[in-house]
């Protein structure tokens, strides 16, 4: 286990058991009695990530709790948890149709372990059981604030699919579209933790901000990983941002800020025919005819910029250690290497 | 307009009224502020079908509210049956990624229009704004009876994918997986519509079935259309099965019939490659090696006797134009050349 792996098994200490039966609700949700389908959700059961949306539902929970006369957290939320990271997997699975990615957490991702098709139907059936579940919910705050933003986050999928080779597009356009496709879903994580089964939507408006905010902040660093991490300390794929035409803030910062010559060497590096089949592909060529690292400096620092903000809007929550956790998990969004 | 035409028009001339709402309500969920999202769904807007199964929640519906003391519908309806058709857009959707399908209803398919990313993106958005538009309902049993069901729906297309080239495929594994992918959808459109907004399970139970079994009847029928129609009386691509080792009710009769030498041809039609670029492709080989007729007459067969016993069950309803109308109805699933 890494430095930072540990230190974020101590964060999430106090909410083990919330987590261990959010675990328990994935588990469940993933089994099937159709051969066909067990295989598959016995796969991406694999993939499991940090469970960070789950967590921040759970310390977001807590946080709140913490403020009531009660002090513990709804029953329920640990299957509101569980759902938010079954929705977060529906995504993933379909990020990697979209993507043609092979590797997915160091695991073959479904669309290459079995085909498209499959990947297309499974994530449809992860998506159903997470509608599903949060229909069993004695709130419906669950089923409509989730439903609400697997519109947001597909909308801004289809957006980024529609910007795609748009070099001009401005930065502030790339955070929109990022904050509805990976932003939506933390802050949905945070206002449902803290609202559920009845808070106010004035209540959890501080926290979906928070959630946003360090959503899109991972995006960009996610982004960054795509275009400069390495393979084997990424544990997926990398440079298919730019084998797809994904055109990302470091990038888009660069191009915008380059002399002609450079932006026409940058257009066909995303485009030429043929460099697919080179080694390295096309993130080499681009590394080549353009220096990333001014882009890639300024996307580390909006993304710092990004989390600072959201740390402001924890000082409104009572002092504890759910605050602590919450504010010290921000800082994992930058620190990421996986 | 065609014969049929006019009497399916005539046939839903008492629910005009809300067959209208419903469209309005589904022109209202595809409607969108952003111009990328807006563009695919006014291009899906153009695949309207007969509606079929929104019809079938709004008379089921008139045939409960006969029986009641009120005699008229919940004012919900109309949203429900969106719903219903919402979902089955969202699978249509789907259904031509997995089919690389060219046409839709004589309109060219999303992943033909845009690609097969945008595709998978535009199914999940309608799969949300259908579980969305559930959730604001004063009824959960929508939200509950459909995310139930699309799952049910998945998880029949990941066994057809897992089933493909299965020649030896058992006809009533095929039923189900069948019942599965169509069937469910519009037993929940009869339940739904006769249960909605509080109905019992049990009352329920008749109508599911009936609905299950002209469902399943209408993919038998939508099956030997891909074999043996025609693509312009289609308005849809035909042949998709073949080229995708889709082994259909027919086929399966005719190869489990068939000696071992026309067995060969059979899989060698559906697998040898360089079949696909020649002309009919792997369609008009299969029907060059196997006489397919006895297994078309015997699928077609099987459809009439499934729509036979899901009309024996509506016997058990008052009688009236509600009754005809479903009666009527039932037969448009043998009958249909579209």
């Amino acid at each position: 286990m890494s430095p930072k792996d540990a230190q974020l098994q101590a964060l999430v200490a106090p909410i083990a058991g919330d987590l261990a039966r959010m675990r328990e609700v994935i588990a469940d949700a993933l089994a099937s009695d159709a051969p066909a389908v067990s295989d598959m959700t016995d796969h991406i059961g694999r993939f499991r990530g940090k469970q960070l949306r789950g967590a921040l539902v759970l310390l977001s929970g807590h946080a709140r709790a913490a403020t009531t006369k009660a002090g513990t957290v709804d029953p329920e939320l640990p299957i509101v948890a569980a759902i938010v990271e079954l929705i977060h997997l529906a995504t993933l699975v379909h990020d990697d149709v979209l993507d043609g990615a092979d590797k997915r957490r160091r695991v073959a991702s479904v669309n290459r372990r079995w085909d498209n098709q499959v990947a297309v139907l499974l994530g449809d059936l992860l998506y159903s059981r997470a509608f599903h579940l949060s229909t069993t919910l004695r709130s419906p705050l669950a089923s409509q604030l989730l439903s609400t933003i697997t519109q947001e986050i597909c909308a801004g999928e289809i957006e980024q699919a529609a910007g795609r080779y748009d070099f001009e597009m401005p930065l502030d356009v790339y955070e929109r579209v990022a904050t509805a496709k990976t932003g939506a879903l933390y802050g949905a994580a945070c206002e449902l933790g803290f609202r559920y089964p009845d808070g106010s939507e004035f209540d959890g408006a501080g926290m979906r901000a928070f959630g946003r905010e360090i959503g899109l902040a991972f995006q960009i660093v996610d982004d960054l990983i795509d275009l400069s991490g390495n393979e084997e300390a990424a544990g997926k794929s990398i440079g298919t941002d730019v084998e797809d035409g994904k055109v990302t803030f470091a990038v888009l910062h660069a191009y915008q800020n380059a002399d002609a010559a450079t932006r026409a060497h940058v257009r066909d590096a995303y485009t030429l025919p043929g460099l697919d089949g080179e080694p390295g592909g096309r993130l080499a060529r681009l590394r080549e005819v353009c220096d990333l690292e001014p882009g890639c400096a300024r996307a580390r620092q909006r993304a710092a910029e990004l989390v600072g903000t959201a740390r402001g809007r924890l000082e409104r929550l009572p002092e504890g250690p759910w605050r602590e956790a919450l504010f010290t998990l921000s800082e994992f969004v930058l620190e990421r290497r996986w």
